[in-house]
């Protein structure tokens, strides 16, 4: 300890509160990880729970006078390993800053501190008549700091778009150390560059975010729930392209393999997988007669395209039950084993192939893919499964996931559409963009960035010949 | 000619079919401007008119080598002086880069040259059933790259959003030279920064775009109109709050001011400015009933607003009528002389409130200001008249330009909400930003120009005590 505290770490205990800075070896260990399987995690030297911007400012100065790298950490959900450690690093968690500040009715905007839970943020605004939209599924435990880093989607943005389409403004402690605020709160706003939309997605590499201020809609009428079982995930993917040239939007249409049912019906007892091959769940809040027709449009669609069952759901708690095998998947699959969760996404007419190829990776690299989709933004999480502590299966995972990447970039698509590069994804970034891009994304980052203290190796690929 | 033909002009001539290089004096005088009343303008030594990307890659790589300025241009249509010509640049004008490539109803998405007019794009689309709805008043003019420059808005903004929020992907001529791919067709994607969100708004000043990918809605159900006369702002006002707390979002919400009336009156006879000193127009396009429901909606807060008339219009012609005296505004005011166009948008409840400042700048300055408003988004159109040929007036409207921008922000506002910086509000900027966010803008310019060809001196504020 003593040998620490002339440093970052003697650096930081005189700026904060004690209580801000946490150097237990056990808990040091507990901030090394996010959610993602497999991804490198470094040791922390630090972890640091600031309360206020100020505090945020004191940490990044602190870094930057001691070349430290600093790496901001919201709940830890991510999948990507976006937030893993690196070694000597210290580590910001924004748990702290759980401060609901503002809900605004008549401007419809919430200014929150950046450790706010989703879930959190989502009920407070309900409770107002007022609807945040980003629904990822870590919904219950992310926090609005790690969407807003990861520019998180869901099921809704099929209708209502992703994170960075509702941050009006943030404050930012800079890579310089500067406290600054960026964007503003009015409807519109042009003034110079989108530093706001920069920051979203950024996956704390520009900037650590102290404040952010969100767009809100009015609450939206209930929803109607269509589900459609299909024999094939031809079929199911010629009824999302149905349901899109009918000029339907669904407000979600969430599609779910076999071996998602296979695995829920393994632990719930749902039997979902004796009678379908794949679910599709649509729904639309339209209001009224306007989501009667909807309703119905999809179901034709379903039924068009071949279900082999389909209904319109005409109580809440049926549609609910169907929903939860959809968010039951992850979990269930889990339970067979560790997982390495894809994010590819592709056009949407090309689901069906991507879906035949994935299977096809899953045969070649015998892994056990099993798949949940967000079938109407033909955003895909193959899920690889492998049995517990068989590194030659890790090894082979390892492999598809490579594979699928390089598939959906062949295809048209991208290698993550919602969950980030982080650190499991910088190849596939190489895979996807040019050189020239990824010399454009360097220089922003080294303007914004200059000393490269944040969240170091993330994201961009390394540089081939020269340091990182 | 001859000295010219040695630098750039050469290295053009060199490059290009002949036919792309406009060196007439008349036709350099041409394209010195944009609509921007008084804003400067220099002269181009070249106007060059491509067809292909690669040959604005030549341009910019000619420009590169000599070190030339190069400010690209659409049709014109801004307002903020932003298309305005340096002294001794070229200038690329996108007009012959007009081809629809795409429109994908599949996938919902429509790929476009630069120059290809906003208008005609929608055309285009509707045509196959959808829908493109950055709707700039501009829009029979301007250009889908002049739109994506300045990050056009436009009526149905309040409910639909602006242009950004429409585009996917973009190619991009870089500072550098480079001809990139930047963002992506799929309906979501996070592979990096946003670099797609960075260049638009960015008003020619981080690359060149030769295409754009714009993200397409399927056409919607016919509009209703509601119409109400209003005896002050202050009432109009508070009807605006009134639809936003009643949680209805409006597909357009315009407010004309008695001035814009009187004088569309004067032009067209349509006796609008003897029953109101304010209209309002709203416009609902939800379906079936709920569009019933909301055009009542908003008749009721119209009424409960105090409006002295306010009506439902049942049939598409009168409300086409009506909305057409929104349309004339602009054109009605400039009868009456050269007109200065403000572009400040506020918190939505502090509308009265900002046009009450503006009536104030008004009788201080002595200058007449009428107002249009996207009265919705608290996106307010002063328009600054003066007598043809006073130079005076021209004086004390310049002032009372600045006097409102400085009101807009103290309202905590922007001073630009749709039309951009350009020239004309380059002071607003940096009195609306941080002295540490302008570096940021700064930072990030010269990571993408670093030799500074890019539309120099527009959108950010000079430097102090540095050359810039």
């Amino acid at each position: 300890m003593t040998t620490l505290t002339t440093g970052v770490v003697g650096a930081l205990l005189a700026a904060l509160p004690a209580d801000r800075v946490l150097l237990d070896d056990d808990v040091l260990a507990s901030y090394r990880h996010d959610e993602a399987e497999w991804a490198p995690a470094g040791r922390p030297l630090a972890v640091v729970r600031p309360r206020e911007a100020r505090e945020v400012q004191a940490v990044v100065r602190a870094c930057l006078e001691h070349r430290v790298p600093l790496v901001t950490r919201g709940a830890g959900t991510g999948l990507s390993g976006g937030a893993n450690a690196v070694d000597g690093c210290v580590v910001v968690s924004t748990e702290a800053m759980r401060e609901i500040r503002v809900i605004d009715p008549v401007e419809r905007y919430a200014v929150v501190q950046p450790g706010v839970v989703n879930d959190d943020l989502r009920a407070a605004c309900a409770a107002q008549g007022l609807w945040y939209p980003p629904d990822p599924a870590s919904a219950p435990w992310s926090t609005i700091g790690g969407n807003v880093a990861t520019n998180a989607g869901g099921l809704c943005c099929v209708k209502y778009g992703v994170t960075r389409d509702y941050v009006l403004e943030l404050e930012v402690v800079t890579g310089t150390g500067e406290l600054v605020r960026l964007g503003r709160r009015t409807a519109k706003g042009v003034v110079g560059y989108d530093l706001v939309g920069l920051m979203v997605g950024s996956e704390g590499t520009l900037g650590v975010v102290t404040e952010v201020t969100v767009r809100l809609r009015p609450a939206r009428p209930a929803e109607r729930t269509v589900v459609g079982y299909f024999a094939s995930v031809v079929d199911a993917g010629r009824a999302v392209e149905a349901i899109g040239a009918a000029g339907i939007v669904p407000s979600a249409l969430e599609l779910v393999d076999r071996h998602c049912l296979a695995a829920v019906d393994a632990w719930k007892n749902m039997g979902l997988s004796v009678d379908a091959d794949v679910v599709l769940l649509g729904r639309t809040d339209a209001p009224g007669e306007a989501g009667d027709a909807e309703a119905g449009g999809m179901l034709a669609c379903f039924e068009t395209a071949g279900a082999t069952w389909a209904a319109a759901s005409t109580d809440a708690e049926e549609a609910e039950a169907l929903f939860s095998a959809r968010r039951l998947a992850y979990p269930a699959v889990e339970r067979l084993g560790p997982v390495l969760t894809e994010d590819v996404c592709v056009p949407k007419a090309a689901v069906p192939e991507m879906l035949a190829r994935i299977e096809a990776v899953a045969q070649r690299n015998d892994v056990l893919i099993a798949n949940i989709a967000h079938a109407g933004d033909g955003n895909l999480h193959p899920l690889l499964i492998t049995p517990p502590g068989d590194d030659a299966a890790r090894e082979r995972a390892q492999v598809a996931f490579t594979e699928i990447m390089a598939d959906a970039v062949d295809l048209g698509g991208t290698v993550t559409g919602e969950h980030g590069v982080g650190l499991l994804k910088r190849s596939g970034l190489a895979l996807e963009q040019s050189a020239a891009v990824v010399a454009m994304q360097r220089a922003v980052k080294a303007a914004l960035d200059p000393l490269g203290i944040l969240n170091p190796g993330k994201v961009l690929p390394d540089e081939t010949g020269a340091s990182a």
